[in-house]
């Protein structure tokens, strides 16, 4: 047993030296306020986790008011156990082809502990329940022992990270060995989300190519370019579900999002026991669930109507004072909208942002995937309006319906007049619509607005902590002077990563999946933005990595099988850009030079004929494409393929093997003895012994063996040739009689 | 090994009587000018028959040219080794949750054998290839011993058919337990059609009450009843979807579906091994494959041309003799439309029929299943058309444009005056659209049509074959006459069996999924459509019942999990039908009272957007509907997640029983001795022995046990309390130093 430490090794010498053994850190604040509370708390801690078979070291956090808890697993054993429960219920829950040995050493030793299984048992051990078997700590809880947990979390690798970051940097493309290496570190969870940027980085590269082409011969708005982007969207979103099932089945965790893993904050109404199999189980009743759930509703409209109020309200003030608005300031004037604008929609979204957080708080989810996926709907729906919001009132109302917007400037307008107290309109030019105003915003969302993006992500909170620790260094709270001088370094760094933001995949998906709806909805405005979103993903890949490495929390090493409620997103943005896509084509194309004015020359009988026909090509081609694919194997299924058939090859051999030596003689072949008299005597003589038989015994003993039923048949044949000649004594079919 | 005899015994003593034991009868034909070889083939079929293990019996034909070879499993071990194996071939195919025992005897009695099993293992021993262990005696063989073979069935149970029919002409509803017993005689693949049917004679009754009150108060064309329609057929389809799984667990057969049979016919261009797991297959090329699929395009499109054409003219032809034409012989011309119909439909159908089926065949299919679909597929397109397009004529032509007909009428004004050599034209009325022209055509389709429809189906085959029988027995062409005295009642009854058709299942499969699509499509025409197939579909499953009892062979009883191909078929329907009949609506309206005459008022805006709304109306019901049933669990999914927890919970003990015991002590939580100076020096003594050690033993060793981290823990606690008080002598982590 004692050789199973080396099981657990992915971590190298170096790395292992680095971070002392440590699996992770639990940060406990002591509040001075409620220090004898958070005494007895820590004291609490400390015992459960040693009770669940943790060895448990302590030392000062980073000010004066936090204790450092460095936990590890107290015995190579006892871990093996953990690691060996853990694929075994895997198994029975149906995410591994095959069993785990049932001796347990060996079974590790044929499939090793990745660093990331091993942190997350770990984690696991950590923060399940006590009646679980786990030590029930965790960095949620607002009442009981971990009140004051402020994070749970696993140490950098730091020799890994930097490697990492370097290799990355020099690279022109990432393979798929780089992303088994995120997961081999950091998990499934977060590899998916790199392998799904990476195949998407990939597939860029047609739109972009197209799209350029398109930009140069046939400029915007063109209908040849919507089918292209509809073609590739579609075949992008069923190679990439293929591609996330492969993925799954080579990492091992196909179907572990059939696992469910509860929430540890589900309330649940009474316990009872599962009607069919006597399980017990916990139950929240549906209704009120349901009801609370239809607060969705109000929350979504809430969304529409207060971001989307923002949007017309700055569009349209910008509108004035850009293209109506002639009189003094302007140039000054022009920048009120965009204020407004970063003003208030972070502003709102945070509001709303926290509207949906406590809405799904309340809508009391039994599992973690559950919560998960409802809180991502909502962050999808925030999202949806913040970013795409501006862009839908350019193209479906400035662009095609000019006029009517006219109200709303000639409000501005008064507006204008009350505000300089002046009796007479402010001098205007004649209102027009600019068919560019769709491109330039194009242009800011898929460059400005990435670039800030990346900006705010990774340098700023770079920027930010470096600056905090500065700052503590120089206001005297820097660390305790009292470390072991052979550990200052350690503990250093240590304290560091715990002023760190906890890393969050969701974020980054985010990003993604609203960057994947601009291409879908509107890059027919603009087809130069996939070239864009190209060089953007390649810088984003690797700042992500870089984010990941060093400003953040390592991330728990979550599993999954596939990128989740995102993979509904896609494809939902997918679709409605079918529908947009041509509908921009066919309400803006006119406009491309500008000539047709505010006059509208189009009829709703084409638009709703252009929507119909391109929703129909894109449903239609999706069923192509799903069927074409169907018929792919990728190499995942067919390795899942291959251990069937021999399991199954293997078992037939053991059961059926001795079938062969059974097989060699079925009755009835054996040549019947030549019919003579005596014979059919003593046939006779036998059928009165036996007293006749059943009718069923009588007709199946009339003719007996092969022999006899070839000569009966050959018989009958001849009878039915010579219908009236060679009349026999007795054409009975049996010969003897 | 005797006692298995008992176990395949559903056939209880009377029937099996009745049947003497028979499983299968051969009709082996001798035809006058080919008798030598079908001698010699007579022979090798008797004797490969014997060789795989059955009893043979033979007994002259209906007539001099044929023979009836009667078979039999010859022992119950032989029967009982290839249930079992094919048992275990259905477990490894994964068709079976659990495997079978490994005790072949045990096994049987565990989970006895239906008549059905027998029958269709002993069907396979018949008819699989001599190399896969079978007699490779098949009724389709073109060459071969199997050449003459002009039949392979099974006999009814006369006692069980009667009692049957008796039965279900009694009841009003037909239960589950009446399905479960036609799996059991007749095989799933049967009995999947009368649970289909059963379940949509009774969801019909909820379009049959709507209807009716929706033509009592709203008449026809009623958008409220396209809704009601639309929602039901959602919700319908769903439910079977449903119901279908829950069905195929019930009956052990789900997944039966991905265990594909070789047909016997298919051709391969050479073989090989599969290059994954090695096992030999044999390689069709796909392009030849698809090259031959291709042809369906132009298969397609000559049905749409030639039905479709014969529509349209015979239609046209009827408007213009019955609405325009006014001379002499009106009330005979009045027929000839009709006439034209009754006799082109048929012949045509019959061609394009058989071309589908050559084509089908040259396509080449490998398994059974792929041919059947692809053979479904063209049977819908050919049904599609002949049911269909006069009412999609009427519907979104002859009603709502009735003056594009105009011309067409012209042209056989002109016809009748070139016709009848008169110079002047023939005297006609004023044309006028006739709005209630859909309501008799949908009242033809639903009554007359169904009608007519089970006389073809039932009676007339039950009269031509007696009729056939009497003649041939006038025509002195009866049994022979040497039959045994005691086997002539069922040799006559057998020869009368011989006789019959086959009982093809996809025949009335396509009756009921095209009376579906006349309720989907078409029946906001004529919201009656409801009742009269509520009342045709209670006689149809008595009718049908009837038909396999007495005017038909018995099936073999195949296995399926599913309607299979019909699935699609009516999925097609209803989501043709959620624009069909909302474009109906839109068009047809305004003409309801006769008022609009030819003038058309309607915007093609309008029937664009009725159709865009009510297409995404059922889309989103449908993902609505499939969530909601995606919730509930069904009895059959019950039954699987109760014995999959079962087992679960059974291997989980089994592993992890002995962890109770080893969680009792893990390491660190015994009382640390008291920190005295003793203490302290004899581990400052121990670690200078142990010269140090790595960083990683001097971290993890510095507080050693729980007690000692509790300690150092509050020490630090209450440093951070007294910032400046209280300055410890060695405040380090560590309580000795």
């Amino acid at each position: 047993m004692s050789s199973l430490r080396g099981l657990y090794g992915s971590k190298g010498d170096t790395a292992g030296q680095d971070n002392l053994g440590v699996d992770y850190v639990i940060c406990y604040k002591v509040p001075p306020k409620e220090r004898a509370e958070a005494e007895a708390g820590f004291v609490q801690v400390v015992e459960a986790l040693t009770r669940v078979g943790l060895a448990v070291e302590v030392r000062g956090g980073g000010d004066a008011d936090s204790l450092l808890l460095f936990v590890k697993a107290a015995s190579p054993d006892l871990l093996a156990r953990h690691v060996y429960r853990s694929r075994l219920q895997d198994w029975l829950g149906g995410a591994r082809t095959s069993g785990p040995e049932s001796d347990v050493s060996r079974s590790l030793r044929q499939d090793p502990v990745t660093e990331a299984e091993r942190l997350r048992i770990v984690y696991q051990i950590i923060t399940r329940p006590q009646n679980e078997g786990g030590a029930g700590i965790s960095d949620s809880a607002s009442s009981g022992p971990s009140k004051h947990v402020a994070a749970v979390f696993p140490l950098h690798d730091q020799a890994f990270n930097k490697a990492w970051i370097q290799r990355w940097s020099k690279k022109y493309t990432i393979d798929q060995s780089d992303i088994d290496e995120i997961r081999d570190k950091f998990g499934e969870d977060v590899a998916f989300y790199f392998a799904f940027l990476r195949s998407y980085f990939r597939w860029l590269v047609f739109p972009s190519a197209f799209g350029f082409a398109c930009w140069l011969i046939l400029g915007q708005f063109s209908f040849v370019y919507t089918l292209g982007i509809g073609l590739w969207s579609v075949v992008f979103l069923e190679y990439w579900k293929k591609k996330e099932v492969d993925l799954a089945v080579q990492w091992g965790v196909r179907g572990v999002s059939a696992i469910q893993q509860h929430r540890p904050e589900f309330k649940w109404d009474f316990e009872t026991e599962d009607a069919i199999t006597g399980e017990p189980k916990k139950v929240y009743s549906h209704t009120k669930r349901l009801q609370t759930q239809l607060l969705q509703v109000p929350f979504a409209l809430s969304c529409v109507v207060v971001l989307g109020g923002l949007v017309v309200i700055c569009n349209s003030l910008e509108i004035f004072i850009n293209e109506v608005y002639d009189g003094p300031f302007k140039q000054y004037l022009a920048f009120l909208p965009t204020v407004l604008l970063v003003v208030f929609t972070p502003t709102f979204s945070a509001v709303l942002m926290g509207a949906a957080n406590v809405l799904t708080d309340k809508e009391n989810y039994e599992t973690t995937d559950s919560y998960h996926a409802a809180l991502v709907q909502k962050q999808f729906v925030l999202n949806f309006m913040t970013s795409y919001m501006a862009l839908f009132f350019t193209a479906f109302v400035y662009i095609p319906f000019g006029d009517i917007l006219l109200p709303l400037l000639e409000f501005w307008r008064t507006t204008a007049q009350v505000v300089t107290f002046s009796d007479k309109a402010p001098p205007t030019q004649k209102f027009q619509v600019n068919p560019q105003r769709i491109s330039s915003q194009m242009f800011y969302f898929t460059v400005t607005a990435q670039i800030v993006n990346f900006a705010t992500e990774v340098v700023v909170p770079y920027v930010t902590h470096k600056a905090t620790t500065k700052a503590k260094e120089l206001q005297g709270k820097k660390a305790p002077a009292h470390d072991p001088s052979e550990e200052v370094d350690f503990l250093k760094r240590v304290r560091d990563e715990c002023e760190l933001e906890a890393y969050d995949v969701t974020g980054d998906y985010r990003e993604m999946v609203m960057q994947y709806g601009y291409l879908s909805l509107f890059s027919v405005a603009w087809p130069l933005a996939a070239c864009c979103f190209l060089v953007n993903n390649w810088v984003e890949l690797r700042s992500d990595a870089l984010k990941i490495a060093i400003s953040c929390k390592r991330p728990i090493p979550w599993r999954s099988d596939s990128i989740g409620p995102w993979l509904t997103a896609i494809g939902f943005l997918s679709w409605l850009g079918s529908i947009t896509s041509s509908a921009i084509v066919y309400l803006c194309s006119g406009s491309r030079n500008g000539a047709r004015g505010t006059t509208s020359q189009f009829t709703a009988w084409g638009v709703l004929l252009s929507i119909l026909l391109a929703e129909h090509f894109y449903l239609a081609v999706q069923q192509a494409v799903r069927y074409v694919m169907g018929k792919v194997e990728s190499p995942g299924l067919q390795r899942e393929r291959k251990e069937r058939y021999l399991m199954k090859k293997k078992l037939l051999q053991e059961n059926l093997g001795e079938d062969a030596e059974e097989k060699a003689s079925p009755p009835g072949i054996e040549t019947t003895e030549k019919i003579t008299r005596a014979t059919l005597e003593e046939e006779a003589r036998q059928a009165s012994v036996r007293g006749q038989g059943t009718a069923e015994e009588m007709f199946w003993q009339r003719q007996r063996g092969m022999q006899e039923t070839i000569l009966v048949g050959r018989k009958l044949i001849s009878l039915g040739a010579s219908e009236t000649g060679n009349k026999l004594d007795d054409p009975a079919p049996s010969p003897r009689a």
